[in-house]
């Protein structure tokens, strides 16, 4: 019979309080760096899980103020589960990552989306909208979100960790660090800043370490938003649970590191805090291909999409251009970036006439499952993006019809408690 | 019993010789210009077709040389049929357009794609691969192409027509006019030039007009290359058999033109001459919403996709982030045009490692149904695109395994004769 | 450039009037032997097409009335296309066939679906149903298709032929006639007979050909009614234009035949002519794999569906068991046909809810790409089978809500002209 | 900052120990009736969790022999989780159920597929192949199922409950009891038995109830194997996690009961334990609509399937008519169990040809994501039905290509440890 005895759990490598702040839990950091030790080492084939705490470290509460947005402290964010070394890994080598599952803690069935203020983190139209901070929370229902802050819609998440990647060896940690830099050094002053250079302040190592290795990770560590040639934090909705991806090796061991996790994320993760973000459980099974960089010729990953992604055939799709055509009428010269907006706010338009407000639409396309595709980007000077509404994530008909759209009130997401918006 | 009596084909609109020089033919422009006349006009809910030339105008011949490419005439491109005026149609209106059917002519079951050089037209990668042409004939089977300069590889095809549009009021094209002009003089002897501005030479309508209103439209016509507010040269892949497009009405009876078909197309058109271009067929319905501009908001085309394009659930998935990884390392600044490239280089380098040559890549991801996702374009500096290879198009599997990549000998595609590549 | 010569099409071997009676017209046969002399030889590689006359051999009009269904002689009936011959193919190879594509003639834009009287023909209802004869006639734009006699319905096409098969060899013969004709001797004087025998009325071979060999043919042809070991009349709407299919070889040359061909056609193809049948013209590949029977294990073709199926992901599911629960709530011991039938009569049901007349939704369900499973068949007594509606063929919302069904007046079906219903 | 005050989880209404014998706990009964009570109320929009035993009730280990499937006793199965009543659901009304989530234990990450003996509950190919129990175990990693028992394969899991259903009312249960003594009766000696009656022995309700009540439901209280009116045992694979499903009403709270979870399943079942049968958890929420029975003519349970069942869009697919192909070559009359079986047979039939044994081959059929498809029945006398295999779920390829099939050793499944097969 079924007994316990020939029934053995898939071991949890790191555990973590997702309740508890990042910084006080063991087997979390928030730098890359190829100094970090590995916090345990698993062997190729075996299946394992590592908790993962939401990207903020428990910063932001279920709760209908966005003030916890307004006040996140971005030195201190994506602290990642890990490093996992994989024994046998070499540099040079392709580590393959099964991501078997991708879940929310079942004490903590929600996760949020929140609008950042320019000054503090921004956003895709941070400095169009000049947002205010707001959130939605999601309430996690089996495989489904819905939220109180935006009504009228419930869809499947296409799970996934916004960020994983390998560790970077030393040449490569520089290469990011003066190419950065350098893109830095040509925009003083630029609100916010086009990248976050390496930065003593908030850095954290879940680990005991000598100090003056501490203080060089610290002082070197790259940050963790970009996504770069390891993986990192590349928010692609579709490396989702089911998926398996192969990751270059740049160190002994790979030293595989996790988190930021999503229950869900539309292609583009406008408001950048645009996934529903969440704290989580993800289960991994590795391999190794040896001398697999130089075989697949691996400049950053690749991956198998997954079999189980939510599947929404009906669609209304926006398309945009390089003109900015919601500001002031600039022709760009085949910019994808500036299509994309395009069309991206097209469908916030269009969401408005259903009723939503301008700060729930910017909500729900960054954290529904929209498909955002390059259609074109050859026309010049216009470079061509769509932007995929799937209509099965509506409670109600939302098709452009004769007799015009129907606008319900759907109130309004979380905003600050000073009432500014 | 059944009888031609009671059935009654759909009506042809637009006739033309695929063989024959569009110049030589009626019912053809390669302009926008809001005093074309309507060529014929439709009632709203009738079913009719266009024949299309191919968006050369004949230029392109079935043979093994890329010298036809490297001669196009590029101020006589984009020949349109049309323009059909529907009746009823008012500004301010929105124009439904059911696209029903998109084929080849029986009697000319080929296509081509086409990589131009740098100093006739150009293409995605024209300045780091230094283009020169090259081209690929793909033979029509069915629902299928497949071609004897890239073997190893059929699909189904996602047909559509490259552009499609409604004419622009004279604002409009005003409009056009000054922000492109505006483009072109901030990069002084670009090449290829930023925008194509209006131009005589070149210029065509198939239709008996006074001669000054003929000088006035091929003096201000706008050139066809970019998408623009009206629809256009988008080059989106979905916008294919059996989708629904809605199209803001800038003129009394919308005015409508279409050309430029496509048998298959991958996300982005990458060589610009990218699909598999081809002259055919086309079956429009149409349908008028009153006042839909301001109903839906409509500052662009948006559509419904079609339920029949073709369904190649697994795919190889490469990501592309703001930095120029195959190039001089440099980071751009949350650049999705860039990123594409990259995603795009990663998966022609993979290519390469099957065996087939740069430019046979190259040709097959314009032409293919990969799919192009913008991942995320909120992490600063690195916004990440991928592009996604389906593997049901190759005839051998191509997944990367422990052994490596089987490298075959694919030949290489049609190049100029005097065999400089 | 694009000449004539350049552009060769693909050759069409056999042609047809589809306005001529079947009898009157060459290429055409209307049942299986192995003696029936191949009308062409094709070589493998070489891709042709097949004018296809519609399955009753032009016996239906595109009118308002049903008398012509009601009438059809069942004598003549699957006229075939054929036989062609594949050059080097032997028994006991596998004959693949790539159906690349299906499509209606350009001047017959139309086809029908049409309910039988028991006394002539039948179908899955005509007994429950005491069905009198109807039809509904289909226009086909482009993709879709769409019934002046179903209003509110709109689907895209899943074409394919009903009927497609390699000749049998005089054994194989032998054990159909013999089987068929123990069960026809099971049930005397059943109506519907339980299967068709061969009769020399109404059989037809369009060639000249010597009289002994005529009437031997005509004496012991199999009927082609029944999907048989070779495929036959399978009406697997999934085998589908796009498809690639292997078959049993029995006799030298394989001689494929087809015909039957249906622009589109739900799971279990419920009214006997249930698809929506048409006249059209089918393009075709073949290859062979020697001895492919042996190393396939081929009992029955086996096949590879199509990349361009439609994709209507949202359905409304009905379940069946094996009760009949519509009638007199009989048991019945694991039956499937049973199960399939209560699924349907469920979904009727629902349909006339929203207006549908029986007739309507029964033709509706017939024509449209239902998808019906076998969900088990284990639990004793009940088989269950599903039967799935998709909700994108509608025009209005079919949901189940809270509110009920919204019933609408959409007419009827072409019926009798005697009124008779 | 996220706190547990802020996180409620959704609350688990009944537990179990996965590891216990079913009749040694509470919250579970394996009889429909009536009379049973509500073991738990719920309020309609309350999200809400049962934990399941796996259909025995415990009797299977994760071992190498199939001892304990010989062993099984069947009058002690389909041990259901509740009844649970919803308040407010009245005879007549619809019980809306959300399938939110279907999950393994997090400590018991396996679950088997089972054949039965024919003594002991036989299987669609108990007398065919005169099966002796067999077993395979599956390992869950994550979202797949993979087993040592048959190896070379992997899928994702379509993880739905066997069996679902609302309670009947006492003339529902007569009304089985009736038709299914009638069977029975009309089959004396058959087998297995044609139905299971009810019988005392083996009865369970793991609530405290007064004597006579119990006596009552154990004497009179249907058994759990088919589907019925309410749904039941119907074994449908797409009424899966994400799914939505309209169950008719008959007694007052509906008293909803389920239990049989399945990490996946093949469309047919066919093995009779032939799912991968699991003990685990499922989320659920419900609603209310009054009358609904009457709104929907509901005589049976419909359903909205889940947007996040695993897509394998490319398939191989076998045919199967109503003819015993695989046995003695008898003519059924439009028998579609048949055909069902002779599909089934041509496919255990090919992948014997790879290597995989009988055994082997029957369970993965029953276990993994196939579909079969009712292709058409309606052609006398031969049903035609149609079992598609993933290709995706092989490690390597097995389609039929010119060099035949690659016949590997991938050993045997597990069997009785007297070595009898
Ligand atoms: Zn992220
Ligand atoms: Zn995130
Ligand atoms: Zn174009
Ligand atoms: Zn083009
Ligand atoms: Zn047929
Ligand atoms: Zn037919
Ligand atoms: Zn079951
Ligand atoms: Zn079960």
């Amino acid at each position: 019979m079924a007994t316990a005895a020939n029934s053995v759990p898939h071991p949890t490598i790191v555990s973590i309080d997702p309740f508890v702040l990042a910084t006080e839990q063991k087997g979390l950091h928030n730098r890359w760096h190829p100094d970090i030790p590995a916090y345990a080492t698993v062997k190729p084939g075996q299946v394992f899980k590592l908790q993962c705490i939401d990207w903020t470290g428990a910063q932001i509460g279920n709760n209908d103020s966005s003030d916890d947005i307004k006040d996140v402290d971005l030195t201190k964010i994506h602290n990642l589960s890990g490093p996992i070394a994989v024994e046998g890994a070499e540099p040079g080598d392709c580590l393959v990552v099964d991501i078997l599952d991708v879940t929310p803690f079942e004490k903590m069935p929600w996760g949020y989306t929140g609008i950042f203020e320019l000054e503090n983190g921004g956003g895709l139209f941070a400095r169009e909208f000049q947002s205010r901070a707001a959130k939605a929370i999601w309430d996690f229902h089996g495989v489904y979100a819905s939220s109180r802050h935006i009504p009228g819609v419930r869809f499947a998440g296409v799970s996934h960790p916004g960020l994983i990647g390998t560790a970077p060896s030393a040449e490569l940690l520089a290469t990011w660090t003066k190419r950065e830099t350098e893109l830095v050094d040509q925009h003083p002053g630029a609100v916010p800043a086009k990248a976050l250079l390496p930065i003593e302040k908030g850095a954290y190592v879940g680990q005991d370490l000598p100090e003056d290795l501490r203080a060089k990770i610290y002082k070197e560590g790259a940050r963790t938003i970009p996504g770069r040639e390891h993986g990192g934090n590349c928010d692609i909705k579709n490396l989702s649970k089911g998926s398996r991806c192969y990751f270059p090796v740049y160190i002994k061991g790979a030293n595989l590191s996790v988190g930021d996790l999503h229950f869900s994320q539309g292609d583009g993760e406008m408001t950048f805090c645009g996934a529903i973000e969440m704290a989580g459980i993800i289960t991994l099974q590795t391999s190794i291909i040896r001398g697999g960089v130089e075989k697949f010729a691996l400049k950053q990953p690749i991956f198998l999409p997954s079999p189980v992604d939510p599947l929404y055939s009906a669609k209304l799709v926006f398309e945009g251009i390089s003109v900015d055509l919601h500001g002031d009428g600039k022709q760009y010269d085949m910019d994808a970036t500036v299509a994309y907006k395009q069309a991206a706010l097209n469908c916030i338009t269009y969401l408005m006439k259903l009723g939503y407000t301008r700060e729930q639409a910017y909500l729900l396309l960054s954290a529904a499952p929209v498909e955002s595709h390059v259609g074109a980007i050859v026309d010049s000077p216009n470079a061509c993006v769509t932007l995929a509404l799937p209509l099965g994530i509506f409670e109600n008909d939302i098709l452009p019809r004769e007799e015009g759209l129907v606008k319900r009130d759907f109130g309004q997401c979380a905003i600050r408690s000073d009432g500014v918006l």
